[in-house]
This record gives C-alpha cells, sequence and structure tokens, in this order.
C-alpha cells in the first residue's frame, strides 16, 4: 500500500531518522560537506542503518540522497574521488533503500533539498533543473513517493514540490523552520498553505529545532490550513537535541553545532513524549531528523504501539518503559523498571562547570556581522555573506 | 605482531568501545540482562560495529563475549530461544571478529567478566570453572590475547586471571573500580599489585567511571606497583559518560542509568583530552567501554597521531578539531573550524529544568536500604540483598 | 524641586528598593501578610533602611504603607495587637520617611496598592472609598507626590488614579505586569494610556518581574504612549531576582517564592546593565522594588553617575566596578578590579544539584487546578477560587 | 551568665552573622579593605545589625573590630580620613556591642583575626604586640569572653590564644580552614589539638567554606580531640554561601568572589539544615560569617526551638517553616505553607547562561602563576608572592 492510502486509511506512519549525524559518528560522513557519497564508498554501513531504523519501526526508508544535488556535490572539494557522479551516488542509495525495504513492510521515498543554486541564483528554471537531474533517477530507480525536505524558503520548497509533481508520484513537503516562519518571514500557515496548492499531498517541519519547537511549528502549520479551507497529511521529523535557546535559524547557530550537542541529545522519554503530543495534534506521519537514532525510532513505536496494535522487532530487545531492568542484578535498578520513574526523570548533565543554555551565534552576534547588518544596502543574506567574507573571519 | 610485542616496543594500543550499549541503541542487545546473543542472532549487525571500531583505529578487537557466562545466559528468562547456548554465542563471536580483524592490522581479544556464580557462592573451583568453560572457546577459536574485565572484587579477577593464564596467552586484567577500591575495600594499587602477581601482564580499569575518574585511579594503579616494583603495561577503557557525581559503585548507581544518561555523553573533545591524559600518565592501552562509539576511539587516534605517525580510515570523513567545517555555508559555522574553539566550548545541555548533578541511588537511599544498612546482622552485601529482596521494593 | 520639575528637566530621579523583602529578612515584616505595622513597632528599623536607600542614592524616599489599607490590614489575624489602626501605621509611615528625607535632597512619596476589595467584591465607590482613607494620611502629612503601584487591573489602577488626583499632587502610577498585559488581558501600551487618560503624570511598572521582562514590558508602554500621541514620563522599578521562567502572574508563581529566592538575586552588575538599558530607553524614574537592597539602588547611581554628574554618599565605600579590591591582599582577588572582569562574569550557583529554572505554579498546575480550568462554569477568578478552597489544598 | 557557664551547663549558644558582608551591602563597608570604621562613621548602621541580630536569637555580639588591628587599618589608604585611630574604631566596636547587648540577654566577644604581620614578617613578639593592643581595648571596655577568629595559620592562631589567654577570660579560636587542613598543612584534627594546648575553651571554624564543608572540618576536628584525650567545646561559623567547588583557600579564590556571590547565597532552609547537623555532631555555638543575614541567625533558632524551648524575638515576624503563607491570598501560595514544600524545593538559579560551579583562582590558575609555582626557588608563599607582584598582574 502507498504512503497516501495507509495515511488517509488513518494509519499512522513512522519515519526514519537521520543519516548523516549517525553516520557520521560511524565514520562515514563528513561534517561540513555532509555529502552522501558513502552509498558508493561504504554501501555495507547505509545498508545496515536503514536496517536498523526498519528493524526499530520505520515505514519509510529515504534514500541517502541529502545534499546530493550536483551542484552541492560539487562543493566537497578534493576529498572525495571525482569519479563518484552524484547520479552514481544517489542510483546506489536507491538501491539500498530498496533492498532493505523489501526486507520488510516498508516504503522508500526519494528526497531533494535545498540547493546552493538557489541560494546563489534564484532563477527559477535552473534550480527546478537541479531538482530534475535528482528526480531523473527517483524515477528510473521507481521509488514510491517523493519528499521534498530541509527548505528554510518556501518559495524554493515550492519549486521542488512543483518539479516532483511532475512524476505523477504522492510527494510529501517539510520545511526546518520554526515558529517564525521561513527565512523571508513567511509564516508556517502561509508556508503549508503554499506547499498544498504547489500539489503536496502531507505537509510538516524536519530538522533545525527540537520535538517541542517543532510541535508549535506544526500546530501553526495546521491552523494555516484549517483557515485555508486546505486538506493534507501533517508530517513531523525534528531534531533529536534540546533547543530551547536556538534562535530563528535553527541549531546550526548554537555554539555546540555540530561538534558539542551530546548534552543536548534527548532520551527515548522524551521521545515517547514527543510522539503522544505528535500523535494528539492530529500528525500522523512521524519521523526524526538529526540526532535521531534507532532506538529514538523505536520509542516511537513504542508509544503509538496502543494506537497501532503492534510493537517493532527490534522491541524483543527492549522492555516498554525500562522493565527489561526487572532482570538487573542490583534492586535498586530493578526499582527503575516502571513508567513513573522514567517519565518523571530529570537527568542530570554531569557538567556543573557547564550552562544549561547557550546564546545562539550568527550574524548578530559573530564579531563584525552586527555592524553589517546594520549597512542599509546590505539586503540579502547572499550580500551579507560576502561583506563578511570580505572581513575575512 | 602480538599485544606484548607492541607494547614492549612502546606502541600505543588503541582499543575499542563499548559493545553492549552501542548494539542496545541499535536494537539488538537488551539491558537488563545484556547479554550477547546478537552473534548468533545478527551477525550483521555485531560485524558492522566491529568494522567501525577498526575504521576508527582500534588495534583490538574484543570478541562481544560480554557476560557471556553460561551462569550468566541462563538468567536471561524467556526471551531467548533456548536453543542458543552460550558456546555458541561466544565461538561466533570469535567468527565475528576475527573476520573483520583481517581486514586490517587488528588484534582479536577474548573476555570473561565477573559471573553470577561468585556473588552467589564464592566457591573458587566453581567460579573458575566457569571461566575454564569460556576459556575452552577462546583457545579452539585461538584468539590473540585474552581480557579479564569487568570485575568489582579483585579476588575474583585474580582467580579469573590465574585460568586464563593456564591458556600461555598474554591476559590484560581491568577492574570497574574508582579511586577508593574494589567492593571489598582493597586499594587500587593493591589490586594491582594481585593482578600482576597472579600473571597479569597488563592491568587498569575499564567501565563505571568517567575519564577522568577513571585517570585518578589508574594514578593509584600505578603508584602501587611502583611501591612494590612490579612492572606492567597500563590500560584503561572508561566510560564515555560524565559521572563527576557518582559514587563506590559507579554510574549503575546514578539515577540516570541506563536509560537517560544522554545529557551526560562525552564529546569527542572530551575524549582528545582523555587521550593525552592517559599517554602523559603513561598509558599505553587506551580505548573506551559503555558510552564509546566509534567517533570516540577516532578521537584516541586523532589526538595520538603525532606519536603514531599516522590517522585512522575514518579520518577521511573527519577534519581535525572540525577543520572540515570551513567547507560550511554558514561564515561563523566556519568559523568554528578550530582547536580553540572546541577546546574551551563549555557545551549547554539545553535542559535548564534539569539539574547539572544527581545524587546516586543505593543500599543507602533507596527505601528501605537505610534501615537494612543500620542491622548490624546483615554484614554482607549478599545478606543484605536477601534482606531487601524480602521486602520485595 | 518638585517631581515633576525634575523630571521635565530632564533629571534622572532613582527611586528606592523593595521595603517588605529587606525587612522580612532583618525580622521585621512577615512573609504573608507582608503588612507594614513595623512603623509603629519598630521605627528605628524603618528609619535606618530609608537612610541607607538615601545614602545609596535614592531621590525618593516612599513611605512604608505597603498593603496598609484597612481592608488589608485586617487580613493579619491575630498576629498584630489590634490597637494598631491603619492610620496609626500610616502616619507613623510618613514621618519616618520625612525625618529621612530631610537629611538630604529626597522626596517623599506616599503609595497606595491593589486592594482585597477589589478582589471580592469591584464596586468602584466602595474601593475608591479604601484609597480615599490612605490618601487622607497621605495629605494630613504632606507628602511631596502619590504613587499608585502594584496593580494587577488596570480598572483598579485607575480608580486609584483617580482618587489620588483629587488632591491636586503629582500622581505616578505603576503596574506589576509583564509583556502579555493585566489580569483581564489588557496590553501594556493600553494599560499606560488608560492610565495617563485617568491624570497620571508617570507611568510604568514595578514589581513581579525582573529587570529584563520589565523593561520589555516599558517598551510596549512607551510604544503604546507614541502611538495615543499621549506624553508622560516612564518610571521602572523591577524585582531584584531573575525570573526568565515565570508565567503572566509573575514570581509569585515561581516555586520559590518567596524562602528560596536566595540563587536568583542579581548582581549589583546586573543592576548596573538594567539601569543604562532603562536609560536608553528613555526612563527616568528608575529604581526597584522586592529584592532591590541598598547595594542595588547604589548600583543604578554609579551607572549614570556620568550623565549625573556625580556619586552617591554609599559610593565612598564602593570603588567603581570593583576597583576596591586593589587593596586585596591576594594579588588573583587584585586581578578583578576592573570592569570587563565583571561584566563578563557568568556566577556559578554553587548548587548543582539544582535545576537553572522552573515552572510556574499556579491554577493550571497545582493539582486539582487543572481540573476547575477546564470547568466551564467557573469563569472568574473568584469562582474558580472558591471552588479551589472547597477541595482544601 | 559567662560563656563557658552556659555551653558547660549544656546550653546551645548561638552566634551571630557576619558584619562586613551585610554593612558592604547597606553601604557602610569598602570591600577589599573590609575594616570596621563604621563604628565611628555610623554607629546606628552598627547597632541597627546587631539589634537585628540579636531579635533573631543571637546569644553573642561580636564586637565589630574584623580587621582592625593597627596593621591593618593602616593599609585603608586615604579613604579613611586619618584622625580615626584603631583604638577609637574598636573602642567604639565595644560600646556599640554592649549597648545592644544590655537590651537583651547577650554577651559581648572581642574579636582578633589573623594580621598582616603574620604574614609580612612572621615574628612571634612583633604579631603578639599587635593582639596585645587590640587586648588592652577589649579589657578596658570589659568584653565577656574573647575570640581569636579568621586565621589560616594555626602558628598565628595560637599566639592569638596565648595572648588572650592573658586576660584571665574565656578564649574561643576558630581558624577559616577546610577538611585539607591550615595553608602550612597541618590537619584540622591538629589545629584543633594545638588551640586546645595553647589555652582555648572552644575550638573550631569561621568564615571561607559553606556549612556542609565546614562541618566536614568539624568532624576532623572533634576526632582529632577525642584522639589526643582532650576537651574542649565545639563551635561552627561558616559561610551563607554555598561553595562546594572552592579549593584549600575558600570562597576568595572563587571567581564570584566578592561581588558576584548572589546565587551562591543559601536559602533559611539550608541554614535549618545546617544547624541540625551541627547539633548532632555535638557543636554547641553555632552561629555564622560572611553572608549570614538576621533571618540566617533566625533560622538557627527555630530549627533548634525544641531543645532550647522557646522562640527568638523576630520569630514573630515568622512562621516556623513558612507557616505564615497560610494567610496569603493565593491558594497555590498558601499550598506552600508547611515543612516538606521547603525542605524538598530545589531553588532554580534563573540563570540558564551560567554553570552551576567554578573553577576556582588562585597561583595555580591565574596567568603566570602556574610557572610561578613550577619554580623550585619560590618555596615560600610569601616568596611566590613577590615573584607575582613584580610580573605586575
Amino acid at each position: 500500500q502507498g504512503i497516501l492510502e495507509r495515511l488517509d486509511a488513518g494509519e499512522i506512519v513512522i519515519g526514519d531518522g537521520g543519516f548523516v549525524f549517525a553516520l557520521e559518528k560511524r565514520g562515514y560522513v563528513k561534517a561540513g560537506p555532509w555529502t552522501p557519497e558513502a552509498t558508493v564508498e561504504h554501501p555495507e554501513a547505509v545498508r545496515q542503518l536503514h536496517r536498523e531504523f526498519l528493524r526499530a519501526g520505520s515505514n519509510v526508508l529515504q534514500t541517502f540522497t541529502f545534499y546530493a544535488s550536483e551542484d552541492k556535490l560539487e562543493n566537497r572539494g578534493n576529498y572525495v574521488a571525482e569519479k563518484i557522479s552524484g547520479q552514481k551516488v544517489n542510483e546506489a542509495a536507491c538501491d539500498i533503500a530498496r533492498e532493505v525495504a523489501n526486507e520488510g513492510d516498508a516504503l522508500v521515498a526519494g528526497g531533494v533539498s535545498q540547493t546552493p543554486s538557489y541560494l546563489s541564483c534564484k532563477d527559477k528554471a535552473e534550480v527546478k533543473a537541479v531538482f530534475r537531474k535528482q528526480l531523473e533517477v527517483f524515477m528510473k530507480k521507481n521509488v514510491d513517493f517523493l519528499i521534498a525536505e530541509y527548505f528554510e524558503h518556501v518559495e524554493e520548497a515550492v519549486w521542488a514540490v512543483e518539479v516532483l509533481k511532475e512524476s505523477g508520484k504522492p510527494v510529501a513537503a517539510t520545511m526546518c523552520i520554526g515558529p517564525e516562519g521561513d527565512m523571508h518571514g513567511v509564516s508556517p500557515g502561509q508556508c503549508a498553505v503554499q506547499l498544498v496548492k504547489a500539489g503536496a499531498s502531507i505537509v510538516g517541519v524536519n530538522c533545525h529545532f527540537d520535538p517541542d519547537t517543532s510541535l508549535k511549528t506544526m500546530k501553526l502549520m495546521k491552523e494555516g490550513l484549517q483557515a485555508a479551507k486546505l486538506k493534507a497529511h501533517l508530517m513531523s521529523q525534528p531534531l533529536a537535541f534540546h533547543t530551547p535557546d536556538c534562535g530563528k535559524q535553527g541549531f546550526i547557530d548554537l555554539p555546540e553545532f555540530p561538534f558539542g550537542l551530546e548534552p543536548r541529545i534527548v532520551t527515548r522519554w522524551d521521545i515517547q513524549k514527543y510522539a503522544r503530543q505528535a500523535y494528539d495534534l492530529g500528525i500522523r506521519y512521524i519521523g526524526g531528523c538529526c540526532g535521531f537514532e534507532p532506538y529514538h525510532v523505536r520509542a516511537i513505536a513504542e508509544e503509538l504501539a496502543p494506537e497501532r496494535g503492534f510493537l517493532p522487532e527490534a522491541s524483543e530487545k527492549h522492555g516498554s518503559w525500562g522493565n527489561g531492568l526487572s532482570m538487573h542484578t542490583k534492586p535498586w535498578v530493578r526499582a527503575r523498571a516502571r513508567k513513573e520513574y522514567w517519565e518523571n526523570l530529570k537527568p542530570a548533565s554531569g557538567r556543573p562547570y557547564c550552562p544549561s543554555m547557550s546564546k545562539p551565534d550568527g550574524w548578530g552576534v559573530t564579531k563584525g556581522g552586527k555592524e553589517l547588518m546594520q549597512q542599509k544596502e546590505a539586503t540579502s543574506e547572499q550580500q551579507l555573506k560576502e561583506l563578511f567574507q570580505k572581513q575575512k573571519i
């Protein structure tokens, strides 16, 4: 059954987690460029991660094609052999995802994300051409549906949806925005409306913000759609990091990004709370993004097991609410084998010399940035960036 | 070259990370029993983790035989099919480790840990029989050397070393103790002395405490050996969690164990500091235990690359001190591509409603435990445990 | 010179600090009722606190008549001898303030605050009668001007201003509200407009929120007045506690109120920052409320010394930016005798087992309150309170 | 009744709080020199603080003669009129204390502290001459007993006790040390033994460390006396700041000293816990030092009211365990009027951008200090200080 059949029937669809962060820790993705050449270089690592998400309960395996547009891959510099083309990376990604999806009951989704082309030129035709090139691979490999994800500007996201719709396949669209809206100030409600009007059947958010913040954004999207009398399925794939302190551009501006985020990693219990709240808000496509490991996805599946009627395969190695601890040797650890314990735990950081929140970095706070922001002539982010770079910070 | 040849020649030997925690998150190990039946049930998952550690720089692959003594496996209850015997699990573990070790320049080490038998009966012959049964598998599979690890009582550790020495192979021995010593009050220095006298060529600590605390214990072990004019190689494999607040029994008593430890996870920079300090203390076998993921092992290898003269394979996907970020799109993120930035970062938890330290749980603080402790007749831990269990807490 | 002459001439007027909190710690005011019978019982203690504020730089001494309306004093129960009437308390307060004001260059302000009468009956005439009774004392004692302060409902504040205006003396009016506005949902901008229209020459906020939050509210008041093309002087007297985590009703709902607020006390450097920001926002009547001790008022006077041209008397015992430390015996303490040090200090709490933020208490979170809130028939706060009390929480 | 009669009879004697910190905040003492010329310049302020402590329950009023030795007063530089001699300051201090003591049932204690003379020359006769000069005033004014307090070196404390004993009056001696002992490495137990042998009838600690740490030191002093079969009364007057993170030299080395300590201020409930633990340890002279305000002293008196049979006068304005809140207008605040609430509160700092612990400053961590420490020739603290000063940090 396809994605829309499932959602139309009221089923809960569980997404997967974040590949770039998980594979960075495993040694296969480089932070900075974040490109997915591992599909060609180390397919066994990509395959294994897909398997773990499937086993944890994912109903959708996203092809590991993040940032794999040709224009992005060109940015990688010399560290990847030139012979690995974007097409090859994307084709391998599709093959691996399909192979693992066939081991279970999962759909394969091909994804496109925001492009360097949009940021540097803003020509609709050129940007669409980039998406179309990726789409060709997805069509050749016959993925089940398509996702336009990780867009900071709704304009570009709409272009992506328009291209993906040419395929005739169902299209989902998620933006990496918070309650303040996109980088041009379009509200979440308006973003959702524009995406649905462009042809997306499923809309929502992914990445950049923690579950709490993402659900606030989802609420605004839902209200925007209701006000416009539009219907669409809702989807959320937030970070697995606590980010109450981040600004409009999300976790990238936090000083801990990307190599000091450990103390912010959410627990499985945080995810169960998120899954329940997402469900209560009417979201039926519930997954994760950066920071989500297989056990976080399993937590979604376990929280919603009463509604779905079954547990994921990986729960054979996990007692609900920690009840596997009833087999622990120490009695006071056995006493933790219950829901109330984990629900109420306020986990300590073990870092008494560190604060609990950070001030986000960015144009405004980096040396020189504030002054640049005040220059009236610097109207676009691109211009700002150029000015910024000239100052060699 | 064998482990002793390497260490005798002054080489740095990098250990691997913790399997039970990593595989629990990936969905293959159950917290509570913590047993390694995945070697038979899901060999591909175990193989992949070994590969990631190898790629990150590990020179030793430990067979995934933790808690795989027959008496421990019996504790698992019904969740593992009875047909998987401990022998089968252990044999599979050896085969997988050897297969991956052959892909690089790594040694295979077979390991034994503390046993339920010791805690319940304390009969030397019986406990030794348990170790001997595991050793048979290691001999049949011809591992390169042997590790007796995760012992809370030096008495049992000595028995384990004595059994392992019967094999003629080099023996390393590490205890899961802190600066206060073993559970019977034997100091770290005395523990080290007894282990070396029993035949261990390499001694140290693993698990239960964070890198800082573990290095304090190592310093005491080193001083104990020096005072006794004994020679041995030093080895440390600590947790990858910050635990400044734990008591004598280590992180198991922290309320966050094992499902709320996320905010305590150490960063790669914490590990670089640990690797440097361990090296400066004279430790040459440097690895990790629970919480160590492949990128933590890579951090050891990167920190000590000047001494070793080479980087691990996985560093092709990692710029030293974050320099991969120089390819990031945002200028203020590019500004993080330098050592000073990450060395000085005090990472926030994103959890302002949580404390930074916890009071350890345990006999003394759990309901009922305090009273039991005060009962004069309850002199041994075992008796306490029985009394405790009768009260059904 | 009167208050308006000073403000009209562009002078900075420095208010005083909070009497009930300071005298509670000194042993003369009871938390809970918070009434000022100390003016009769222990005039020397009230006199001394006035003197300290005067010495710290206060240009206004507020009579210690907080919560001294007759209807409030009746609530005190048996702990104050019945013979002390509200009139006697208020008269003594005026005498003491005037005596100390005459020791320097300070004005005496008589103050009225929100009344139990308003909360329980809401009859305009009756509430005004309560204010009028207090005003009689202020007229008899000929205070220099009048302040209506600590109002949660703009309706009652307007009534108070109307009564005070009958005197012909200048009237200032401050509300204990945050950026969300008054308890009936009137915005700060609208509150300011209504107060000015009622006759207040000076408007602003006092109590309930920390300096940062109070300045946000002040900005909204200023914008409201500008939009309505009304002119008035601005005044702010916030808490000396950090309260980033409080809700609409301010610090009273924080679980630490009132006996666990110590870790939230602001430093003198926080106050210097507040004074500068208040000045930059155009506020010229700058003082404090609960938590403000004499040294906090001195910090206002020291920060604004360049604008005012002089330091307060108490600065003879204080080096600007800690420069008195240059006389310390330890060299590393002498190194702290500079502005950059104290400006950048992130002071630790010394409480690693405590969080950095709390969830505010209140109707919604107290046991039973949530359910009551959902009862449609419970429309008023008063009704809720009655229902609440029946449940005996 | 004298101090020894009271203690010998088993009475609890409650000390007072810290004058220099309280009067610094009130505007009468300058941080850095910390000298008590206020006794001459502003006797009303000193008198009022004595009264507040008396009212809070203090049985002893210490003359405000801290750091008032002639050699110390010379250090003040120009900010105090030269005409105020140390003798005049000390005489005034005695008069004020006696005047207030006569208002209740309190003893007057004259105190001497460590001297610049000791640090700079170490000549026994010269140092003793300084103490003797202060003692003359105490004898002339006939104080009830004498306290040698705030000594970092037991050698100097012993000299002080020897001088004070010449008077024939009872002598108490407290050192500002932690569990690690004095600055020359003499253990707390040995310090106590030497002080008793020198003639002190009461020994203990004051200042520099928080209640928890101070009680640890007291336990060591008690054990030292027991081991030496010596008898003496025990006394503790710790800080009212949480300092779990300070080093051997106490809170002066914390980066927050002295102008950023606010988040560390202890609550009245912390003090009740301290008073109970001190009592349980056998301490019968229980007071406070820097940071102790009148309400902290009241908390000692309230906690020990069951043992003493009465409450202090100031408790008329304080309900035990917050029960005055039962008169609060908001029901959820009334719900805080109980012991369990305040005992279990973990008060938040309201400072999410600050850490919970700091690294102490000092020789080792200040720029340049580390190198100096490593210079073998710099054997004494004095030499280090000189070297340090030459580098003009």
